[in-house]
Formats: structure tokens, C-alpha cells, sequence
């Protein structure tokens, strides 16, 4: 899936600090170095456009050297000579980031941990996995599934992200309802800091009262402490009964209502609670093959719930008490789908959005978290300011307060206009309710300079003293994460 | 509860570090600034016994000074000042900690969060609670129940122990199987540092990633690098069912069993997975009222099994189910409690314990975790080590693999060699199957020169790197979870 690229000259303008003058440029003896230590294909200098270019083709990095280690030590020995030379470093997972995190901004040597892509053990009788960084999500969660168990985290870039980013940007996706944050699933890291020194924190219990709990600090640090190498997770197991009920609502307030409902009735095992507005769905049936009309008349808002337990007539009996209370009430309309094809059917109605929206012009992302009263509001408000010049999309997953905003714009002359209004007023909009400018995406490049609205200057200091812990010479992802000073 | 002492001075000997110099004495002119911001009665100058003593009566510090600040400006002015002046702090809660991390050591001043105990809000939509630190957990817990939620953990000392000191000391207790850690509940603290910043981070979103999540550092550092004054945490929705099984069984083997065909069988509804041997239960019969054997025959081992759930009657054919595969296969015999007053009497002989061993000598707790397959084999290798100059007992939380190792020496000239023999097995063994020296209790004075068995050199320098970013004068609980260097 690549988006829509229509105006990426103007993104990456708007977006691109100047190169650091402290970072040392790649001399030939730096070649000679890394060929020293590395076999010729695991070094990369021809056709980086890959690795250069994120996944919505907007942020553009010129790098013109990637380094593939395939164990820790060859990070370690990476790491600690760029220390030394002050030669910055761009590490990359799938690339699948959407905020500009993950590919260089001008000559960071990129990092990627394509080859360190080792499951070395799934533990049964615990329930952990035990995997190299470079493990493709997907992969790993059928591998997890041979064994009665899931991956704690589902996304949509499932088929290429690797769990290493996955745990350096904190990724959540739709099941955290259910089974939390990587914060409440990673029982161990090994990392190797910016210093090139090797932190092996795998521990595979989940009661540890020894210290500080290091290894929560590195996630979610999008990079910019070190690389993550190794992960021990914790694997919840493999539900033997899923289930999905697709509804049409006629109001926000009734969303919120049903998820009251949800919450109380399923209960337990309650593991997505998506919602879509009926613009979400009008784009996804206009611009994605094969996606049509979940009804027969249109709906202003939609929910997705799955339920995911380990007992089906019991789940089915739940379900059955949900549907009765709320057909009729607080929902319209509503399809339980009666096998795997149509469950699957209805999942994509929710997971195309991204690409649907993205078509038909330049298309502004915002991936935010507000609270209930806020949640729908904000998008309302947004297509009031924006009118008719753009397409205003509002969904997400609205059981755990994240929304996904966009603001498409067909006509390439009211980009720049409409790009400021929009940031003007949505992140004043974020601050006086105290949202977060990002709850899964991360802060990348993209929202750097915007950190101050969800954290105050105190915690942006406090995060410069970590950074200084970890990565004293400034090498790990820089540009990213933290604003200018 | 206050457990026996009868050899408090052998372990103080044992565990007492030499006053650091570069602390200053507490002068006439500290006391002057102290009662310039503080009004007299949150300044304790006599009977100081009760913040000097730990609960287990072992730790006996000799402070000569309590502040009880009202807010958290006053907590930053103490700070500050103590910063500024190198005078050493103790942060206090509910002093109910078991490794002597919650009492001075030598003459620091003992901040008590006790005056600091304010519910601020319960919000039902969104499942939060925003209090102040010094909130006790039971009291904390009965107000969510009354708005149809829970605390998310529960723990032995609740009557007493503070919620600012859970989070200090991540504590866990029963219902970590269900609920998840403190890691993966709190979503936000205010937090004054050693150098008497505020940290106000109390987000309410369960997906904010935006930058270093910060509060995760805090949670289980033990007031070794500032102090926690308010809190904001997710509530579990109140269940409405609970069920309660007590299983005597013939094997650990089999208790394991039971454990895996628990959570295939109870699947999300499972809260508890309790493991007490036959000498646990024994102990407790003869030295605490009103506990008798459960079962007409004794049993090698004793499993307690909980489950929370929304749907009564689905929760109890999950238990039916249970029942009907492991009774007369793992387990030999069970009781399904009939009401409220018998579950309470199943549960008090699981809770009974550690005062039950503590009675008939001087008592060695040990609070460890363990892989499935060394959990019960360490409790057997002590009994044979130590023989029968002691009472060698074995319980916890199996289903998360943390266990409460006790040994209880009547004959006090017996202390010394057992204390010795004992340490120089654990720690070996422990450190040989890659165990945690603490599960849940946490380091305090008392292990902080055993965590090299569980952390490397390079995990306790990067978190002696921490501290130095957010204590530099090293004034915040010193003794305590630093080895010596």
C-alpha cells in the first residue's frame, strides 16, 4: 500500500531542520571500518530509496549507507565506533512509521535490523516468546498461534513492521482493550544503547522488584536511546472463540452508550470497540476495490465490537443479551456475520480507511487521544472550519480514547492554506482539553515541535537527561522525537 | 500484626550500612526553615518509634524529625531545601514494606505522606481515579466499588499500606493474573524529584506516545529518586460474579497441571492461582485463632483458585467444568465455599500465613520468582539443607511464579549458621536458574547487596545514571536498593 504523494515537496519543507553541524560526514575509512567488521552483503550503498522514503512517501532522507547487522555485537560494534566518529544513526525496522520516525532526515548511516530476524523460543509452559527485533508481526503471531497462543498487539502494518519498532514506538493497534499496552506485555529487552553498551534486561518473570524497570523507558523512545535487539513478551492465549457484530448508530452519544453497554454485558471479553463515521465509509466504498455498503440505507456513525474468549456458547450467550438491549435502542442496525469471509469483510471496512482517504488529494493524518466528551467534537468542529475545500474523516478506536482525524484536499492550491488553519486550531483545541497530539503513531519528525501541548517543559527536560543517560553524543535518530531547542 | 523479633539486633547488624558523611547534620537553623513552612502540628519531634520501626520490627532507624506536608508545593519546598542542605530524606507511606526500604537507616528526616490523602475523583465514564498519595488502598478500593469499579490491585497490608507506596514499590499481590502490573494500570503520577522538581504526568489517556514515558521509572523505585504525590489510575470494572475453589493435591506436578487446565478452562475469568503447602497450613492451624484444617485428610499441597467475571452463570459452568476434568485426576479433594464467611475463611488460610510462620521463632522470608520448573524444587533443597532446626515453608502466587519462601528458626543460637548456610544456597541458586531476588517485595536496605544476583553491572549503571539525573545529591531513601560500591 504506498499513499498518495502529491505534495510531499511541501511536507518535507515544513518539516525538515537543518542538517546538525556536529555530526561528523561518512569518510572512506569509516567504509574500511564497517567492511571490517561486516561481509560485503550486509552492507548497502546502492538503491536506498527504500529505506530513505517512509511508508506515506513523504519524508525523504538522503542517507547513502545502511549497515544490516545480523547479531547484538555487531550493533554493539556499529554503535560504539559512531559514538566515537559523532556519525549519526538512523535505526529501521519495517519502515511502516507514519510520523517520519524511521527513515534518516539528511546522512544518518541506517541501522536496519532486516537480519536479526530470529524467533529463538517459545516458551509453553510460561507463555513467553523470546525473539530477535527484526521478527515481522505477522510471522511471529502464526508462529505464536501453532502454539495455542497470540502476539499481544494487532495492527494494520501487521505484514511488514518488525516487533522491535513495534516496541520502540509503543505500538497499540485494536486489541489493547483487551490485553493492554506493550508497556503491560514486554517482560524483557536487550538493547544496546548509544553509548554501543549492551543492556540484556530479559527477564521472563512477571512479578521482578529488582530496580528500576529499565526497559520501559526504551519503549516508546522511538529509537533515539539506542536499538532495541531482543524481546521477551508475554503471550496471552489463543481464544477459542472469536466473534463481530458490525452496527449502524444514529448518533455519537449513542457510540458512547453501546460502549457503556459493551463494556458492562461483555465484559471480560470485550476486545475491540472500533468506530468509523459514515465519511469514513463513503470514501473506503468510492476508493478501495471490493468495498461496499454494509446496509441498505447509510448510517452517520458505525461500530465494529469483537469479542475474543474461551467458551463460545458463552460468548454467543453475551453477544445475544448485547444485541437485545441495544437493536432498536441505542443502535439501528446491525450484522453479525456468519463466517470468517464476512467477518473479514467487515474488519476491512475499518482497516481501509488510511488508504481510502488518502486517494483523492493530499491528505492531512491526525492520530490523537481525547477524552469521550471531546472525542467526536473535535472532528465536527474541524469540518466546520475546513468546509467544502476538504474531506473531513473522523474513526478509530473508540474504546481506548484514540481517534484517527484526516482532512483530505483535492486541489493542491489549498494545501498550504488549509495545513495551517488546521494546526492552528486543532492543536490549541489539544491543549485546552488536554488531549495527546499522539496516542499511537508516535512523535517522529512530524510532531516534534508540537511536544510542548502534551508535555510540559519540565518532562521535556526530564526526557533530555535520559537522552543524555543513554546517548551523550546525540547519534541515536537524531531530529526526531525532541523539539528544537 | 506485628510479627516477632526476638533477633532484631542480629539482622540490623547484619544490614546496617555506616552513616554516609556527606549527609549534614539536622541543624537549629533546618529546624527554623522547617517550622517557617510548615505549621506545628505536621512537624513530629517526639515518639517517633512507630516511623523508626519497620513492620516486621527488624529495621530500626533513628530519625529525629517527621514533616507531613499537606500539598505538594510543600513536598518541593522540603525537598528543595534538604537538596540544597545535602540532609538525607526517607519518604514514608504506610510503612508496611518487609525489606527495611520505608524506615530511616541513620537520622533522615522521614517525609510522611499521610496528610496527603485526598480522593480527588472517581471518573465513571472514562474508569479512572485521581487521588492523592497517601491514600489507604482498602479505603481507596471500597470508594470504586461503591461507583461499580475496583483498584486494580489488592494486597495483604491494604488496611493499611498507602497507594503513593504501592506505586513506589510496585507492589502486586493477588491479583496480578487478572489485572495486570502497576506498570500496566497507572497511567499518570505527579512526582516531586530529589532535586525538588514537579513531575506532573498525569494523563488520563491509555495511548499517549508522546516521548519517554517517564512515570515507568518511577513506578518501583522505591523513593530512591523523588517522591510520588499524586496518582492517576485505570479501574477495572467491578465483577459481578466471584467464585472461590480450595483443591488439596497430591503433587506439585500436579499443581501445575491444574494451573494450565485453569487457564484453558477459565480462560479471562481466572483472578487468582494461590499455592500453600501442607507445612504452611499447619503452621497457621497451631499459632493463629480460628483457622482449622480445611479437609478431614491433610494433603501435600493446597490450591485456591479465584475467578471475577461478569456473568454468574456462565462463570460458574466454566467452574463446573474445572472441577469436573481435575477433581479425583490432579486434584484429590475441593471445596466449592457456599457463601461469603466460608470464601473469607479459605482465603484467611492463604493470608494467614506469613504471621503463622513468623510465631514459633525467629523467621527468614524470602519473596522470590521462579520458573514453573524450579518453583517448588528451591523449597525441598532448603528443607534438606536446613533440616530440622527449622520450619521450612513454601507459598504464593504460582500462576505468576513468584514465591514467599519462609524459614522459621526456634532456637535463637541456631540464627547465625542457618542465616548463613541459607544465603549462601538461595542466592546460588537463584543466580544459577536466572531467578529474581525479589518478586514483588522490593530491595529496600535489606537485599540492595544481593541485586547483582538478579541485575548485571551494566543494568545497576545505567540505573545509577538515572539517579543521578533525577536525585544528584543522592538525598532521596539513601541506603537502600544501591549495592555498596
Amino acid at each position: 500500500m504506498i499513499l498518495r504523494k502529491i505534495s510531499k515537496r511541501i511536507f518535507t519543507s515544513i518539516y525538515s531542520p537543518p542538517r546538525d553541524p556536529k555530526f561528523s560526514n561518512l569518510l572512506n575509512s569509516d567504509m574500511s571500518f564497517f567492511e571490517s567488521i561486516l561481509p560485503p552483503h550486509q552492507i548497502v550503498k546502492d538503491n536506498l530509496e527504500g529505506f530513505n522514503t517512509d511508508f506515506i512517501g513523504v519524508f525523504i532522507g538522503k542517507s547513502s549507507l545502511v549497515l544490516k547487522p545480523n547479531t547484538v555485537n555487531q550493533v554493539q560494534d556499529i554503535i560504539t565506533y559512531c559514538a566515537k566518529r559523532k556519525l549519526a544513526i538512523c535505526p529501521q525496522g519495517g519502515n511502516t512509521g507514519l510520523v517520519g520516525g524511521s527513515v534518516p532526515v539528511h546522512d544518518e548511516i541506517v541501522l536496519s535490523l532486516s537480519n536479526m530476524n530470529k524467533l529463538v523460543e517459545i516458551n509453553e509452559s510460561e507463555g513467553t516468546v523470546l525473539c530477535e527485533a527484526g521478527v515481522i508481526l505477522e510471522q511471529l503471531n502464526s508462529q505464536c498461534e501453532e502454539k495455542g497462543y497470540i502476539f499481544p498487539i494487532d495492527l494494520g502494518a501487521k505484514g511488514s513492521c518488525f516487533v522491535g519498532g513495534n516496541a520502540s514506538t509503543c505500538a497499540a493497534g485494536n486489541r489493547l482493550l483487551r490485553y493492554g499496552s506493550l508497556h503491560a506485555n514486554i517482560l524483557g529487552l536487550e538493547i544496546v544503547t548509544g553509548k554501543g553498551e549492551i543492556l540484556d534486561n530479559l527477564s521472563s518473570f512477571r512479578k521482578d522488584n529488582t530496580g528500576y524497570d529499565l526497559k520501559h523507558i526504551f519503549i516508546g523512545s522511538e529509537g533515539t536511546l539506542g536499538v532495541i535487539t531482543k524481546l521477551l513478551i508475554n503471550l496471552p492465549p489463543k481464544p477459542k472463540s472469536e466473534q463481530l457484530v458490525y452496527l449502524g448508530v444514529n448518533s455519537f452519544e449513542n457510540v458512547l452508550k453501546i460502549l457503556k453497554k459493551s463494556k458492562e454485558i461483555l465484559g471480560e471479553i470485550i476486545s475491540a470497540f472500533e468506530f468509523q463515521d459514515r465519511f469514513s465509509v463513503e470514501a473506503s466504498i468510492q476508493h478501495i476495490q471490493g468495498v461496499h455498503d454494509p446496509f441498505d440505507a447509510p448510517y452517520p456513525f458505525y461500530v465494529l465490537i469483537e469479542t475474543r474468549g474461551s467458551n463460545a456458547e458463552h460468548d454467543s450467550a453475551k453477544m445475544d443479551l448485547l444485541l437485545e438491549s441495544i437493536i432498536g435502542n441505542e443502535a439501528e442496525n446491525g450484522i453479525l456475520p456468519q463466517d470468517k469471509r464476512q467477518s473479514n469483510d467487515l474488519w476491512k471496512l475499518r482497516e481501509v480507511i488510511m488508504e481510502a482517504v488518502a486517494k483523492p488529494g493530499y491528505c492531512f493524518m491526525y492520530d490523537i487521544s481525547l477524552k469521550h466528551e471531546n472525542y467526536y467534537d473535535i472532528v465536527e468542529k474541524v469540518r466546520n472550519l475546513i468546509g467544502e475545500k476538504a474531506l473531513t474523516v473522523g474513526w478509530g478506536h473508540v474504546g481506548d480514547g484514540n481517534l484517527h482525524l484526516s482532512i483530505t484536499v483535492p486541489d493542491r492550491h489549498d494545501v498550504e492554506d488549509i495545513h495551517g488553519k488546521l494546526e492552528n486550531f486543532l492543536f490549541s483545541y489539544l491543549k485546552e482539553c488536554h488531549g495527546s497530539i499522539s496516542a499511537e503513531h508516535g512523535i517522529g519528525l512530524q510532531k516534534r515541535n508540537k511536544l510542548s501541548i502534551s508535555r510540559s517543559p519540565a518532562e521535556i527536560q526530564f526526557m533530555r537527561r535520559i537522552k543524555n543517560a543513554f546517548d551523550p553524543e546525540g547519534i541515536m535518530n537524531p531530529y526526531k522525537l525532541f523539539p528544537d531547542n
